[in-house]
Parts: structure tokens; C-alpha cells; sequence
């Protein structure tokens, strides 16, 4: 699988066999095997332009707000302050985007391993690549784990938006990580990762949980609704430096005159409460 | 598409064009074209025993869990005294089954129009079809918006757990329906039916709320996660004909134990409130 049939593409991944969701393409865009993984934009008929990276899909014009609000402001409403952030992978730009709005960020820095990622949204994805227009963001490029090594206490938030682990995300996921970005964090410092789906990956999950846990005073698990991932959401590991974080209660509370000016279109005060909320046969054995 | 090919099965649909989502199939159960509609059983790969009609996921042993669970206890929660309940569809019995474990209800009717589902999950399906077995339970096959026609004043509660409006469901969508279902219920009556989602079929959810607002005093939409559904989710149109109904808080709630005792895997009280959450891009769209 994972290959262009008569203009219908099809993702599978070992992470979730005996499924797949297929969607049908209008035109490649662009295909290149960079110095880490492989390329693909797609148009398609009905999900807008298509991110895939090594056969994954990464993000559609569809629903790809979703995904970047919510792992941007689920960390960022819960720090009282946060001034500084550094964002982790996020090579299309649109965490950089949706960071960038935030009123009290005053700085982004930000660190993707694949410049070819980079690039290519520019041409094809300008939507999320908008991000990187940001007078806040410094972006560099290099391995994110190596970055965080010569950091000490700089960031209030810290937003991992890597692909799954497989492929050069892998280290991303490993306690050794959260250990790392602790170290970078300043006091009453947050991390976001991406982190698998109860449905899914619970073992992904409940592992990512366990590392940051080992690692924060106070960890989470959130998640969102975006259609085209696989089971049709994506969950987040949240930690927090300090103890008793009420990470269901955001700190900063947006009015519709605030989502409006921001352009939030899905994220709101209300729905970062639900995300935090568990189906039962979850609620007892996370966190 | 909506075929078996290579025992994949590919499901497609003109309501969620260019994209769709195949299992690996590893025996077909039970095939027949009954008086209504094409019936197809799969056992699979990932997703356990899967129900298929007129080529669409009706429900898969993986996750239909939290579909029947919500459609049932959202509009049993939200009423005070739920005794008497109306199943309209509904033909595999999950629905039957989780009704009949909430404490307060005394008498279900169930109105099925196809009796060969009935069967083939009694053979096929017997985790849900365990529903048929409950003592509260009177079954009727026959036509849900014609019973409806005979009876008056009867019911607390009715559920609609019909297929998409393409087939026999296509009058479980229209405002008539609701009218119906109105004179059908006793005072302080609620009504639930299957309502499709946001991402995919904006235009009915806004259509079915519409024709539920006209003849209902509250109406509110939620939804829930159910990853083989088009958009990994499905939402219900909750009509009550009590006005200021506070619909996203439970009347009953729920204790660790009752949930244990009703074997809820995903249905509890935050999550009844957490499902009537909306993303800012309907918030202000809908209801």
C-alpha cells in the first residue's frame, strides 16, 4: 500500500493494520526523497492540498486547523506567561502560525530537522507556511534532541509537532527527551507533544505519559478531532513543571471578539476543557 | 468502489466524496439483498465483526461501543424519569442493549424495519444482539415513521438509530418525522437521532437541527468519536419539549460503580457534557 493507484492514494502504516483511508488525488504537486524522508504534495478532490511524509499523512487544508490550534493552545492557555516558546519539528509552519497569534508570545524559536519541508510548504502550502513569516519566530534547522543538549532554562513552552515515531521522529518520544526539554524549560515551565490515539496507540500513549510523568510535577493527555489521521483524532502529552496544574482550566480565556481577531476556528475556551475529558474505558488507566 | 477486492473492502459514498476507508477482511460472515437493503457481515483483521449496509459501516465490534452509549444515555440522562423508551432502527440490538441497563427504564419498543438484520446479527453479532434479550423489550418489525403515526402521548424518550438518509432512512430526516415523534411523546418527552457530523455533512446536521427546532421547545447537537465512521465521529439532534432544558448537564449522574455495574466503556458524565462542546467554526453556526 501507501502508493498512487489510478489518482487514489492510499495510507497504511504497521501502527494500525487491516485499515486504511484512501483519498483521491488531482494532481502530484511535488515528490522527492530528501536527505531524511520522503515528500509528497498532493491536490486531491475533496481534502484541499495533502502533506504526506513516508507514505504518512502529516496535514490536509481540510482540517489541518484542528490539529495546529490545539496543540498550540492547550500548552500556551495554560502558562500564565509565556513569553518564549520553542517549537520542535513543525516544518510546514503551521504551529508557527497559530503560536505567533497568541497575545502574550513575544518570541518563537523554533527547530526542524528537514529544510526540504520547509521549503516545500513555502511553495505549495503557503495556508500553514504563513507561520514562518512571523516577525516573533527565529527558525532554525537541525535535530531538535541536539538543540535542547545546549539550552538551559530559556523556554516557558515547549511544542513537539513531529510525525509518528518512525523515522527520524523516533528519539522525540523517548524519556531522554522529556528529559532534555525539562532542562530547557524556565520555571513554571509546559511541554506539548504529539502522542498517539486511545484508539489506536494506547500503548503509545500510556508510554509517552509514563516518560513525562517520570520527568513533570503534573502530565495530561488531551485530544482532537482531525478526520484525516488515523481513527480520526490525535492526542497530546502535556507536562507541567509545577504541581496541581488545572490544565482543563484555561488560564487565558478567549472572548469571541478574541477568536475572532485570531482567526481561531477551532479551538475555543470550552472545547480546551472537553479535550482533556476521557472515555471511560481510558479515564482509569491514564494519567 | 464499495467492494471487496483482494478481501479489502472499500467504503465510499456520494455524501463524503474523494475519500474512503478499507479493512482487511478475513471471512465474509453472511451476504443477502433483503426487501430493504444489501447485507453484508465481515469478520476482520483490526476491526473485529463489521456490519455493512447498502455498502456503509453501520457499526464495528471495535467501536461500536461508544456510538450506542451515547445515543442511548445522552437523551436517557437528560430526562428525569425515562420509564418508557421507543427504538426506532436500531436493528442490531446495541441500542436495545444499552438502554435496558439504565436504571430508571421500565419498558422499551423497538420498531425495526428490516427483520433479516435482526436476524443475521442474532447469528453474527451477538454482542449487540444480546440486546433482544432484555425483559424490557417488546421488538416490532415494521416501519418507524408509520408506528409512530399510531401512537400518542406514549413515550419519554425516542431514539433514532437509523443508517444515513440515503435508502429506508431517508424519512427519519425530514421535519415531518419530528412532528411525529412530538405527538408520540409524553410530557417532558426527549428525542435523539443519529444526526451526521461537522466535518462532512454540515449542510444535515444544520437541516435535521432545523426540523427538530421547529417542533421542539430545546434542541442541541453533540457528538462522539467513532473511528470507522467517515470523519472518525457522529453526532446526534437531542430535541426535548421542555424549554431551557440544560441538555449538557445529566440529570442522573453516574458513580465509578454504575458505570461498572452498566459496563460503560465510554459513556460518563463528563463525557455527557464534554459531547455538546462545538468547535468555534459551528459554535455559532448551529443551533
Amino acid at each position: 500500500m501507501n502508493k498512487l493507484q489510478n489518482n487514489w492514494f492510499s495510507e497504511s502504516c504497521d501502527m494500525w493494520p487491516g485499515a486504511t483511508f484512501s483519498f483521491e488525488v488531482t494532481e502530484v504537486l511535488h515528490e522527492e526523497k530528501s536527505q531524511f524522508q520522503n515528500i509528497q504534495v498532493f491536490d486531491t478532490k475533496s481534502l484541499g492540498k495533502v502533506l504526506v511524509l513516508d507514505g504518512i499523512i502529516q496535514c490536509t487544508q481540510k482540517d489541518e486547523f484542528s490539529y495546529q490550534e490545539m496543540i498550540s493552545f492547550l500548552p500556551l492557555c495554560c502558562h500564565k506567561n509565556p513569553e518564549k516558546v520553542l517549537i520542535v519539528g513543525g516544518g510546514d509552519g503551521g504551529v508557527a502560525r497559530e503560536v505567533a497569534k497568541h497575545p502574550k508570545v513575544k518570541e518563537i524559536v523554533q527547530v526542524e530537522i528537514d529544510e526540504k519541508v520547509i521549503e516545500v510548504s513555502k511553495k505549495h502550502l503557503p495556508f500553514m507556511a504563513v507561520g514562518f513569516d512571523s516577525h516573533k519566530l527565529t527558525l532554525h534547522v537541525g535535530d531538535g534532541f541536539e538543540f535542547l543538549k545546549n539550552h538551559r532554562e530559556e523556554f516557558d513552552v515547549i511544542i513537539t509537532d513531529s510525525s509518528d515515531p518512525v523515522g527520524p521522529a523516533v528519539s522525540l518520544f523517548e524519556e531522554n527527551y522529556f528529559s532534555l526539554m525539562k532542562k530547557a524549560l524556565k520555571p513554571h515551565g509546559i511541554v506539548c507533544s504529539q502522542a498517539g490515539t486511545i484508539w489506536n496507540d494506547l500503548e503509545l500513549v500510556s508510554s509517552t505519559l509514563r516518560y513525562c510523568k517520570n520527568q513533570f510535577a503534573s502530565v495530561a493527555y488531551a485530544y482532537t478531532s482531525v478526520p484525516t489521521y488515523p481513527s480520526g483524532q490525535i492526542g497530546f502529552v502535556i507536562g507541567s513543571l509545577d504541581k496541581d496544574v488545572n490544565f482543563d482550566t484555561p488560564d487565558l480565556v478567549f472572548s469571541r471578539d478574541d477568536e475572532k481577531a485570531m482567526n481561531l476556528r477551532y479551538y475555543n475556551s470550552d472545547v480546551h476543557k472537553a479535550a482533556f475529558v476521557l472515555p471511560t474505558y481510558v479515564k482509569y488507566q491514564l494519567v
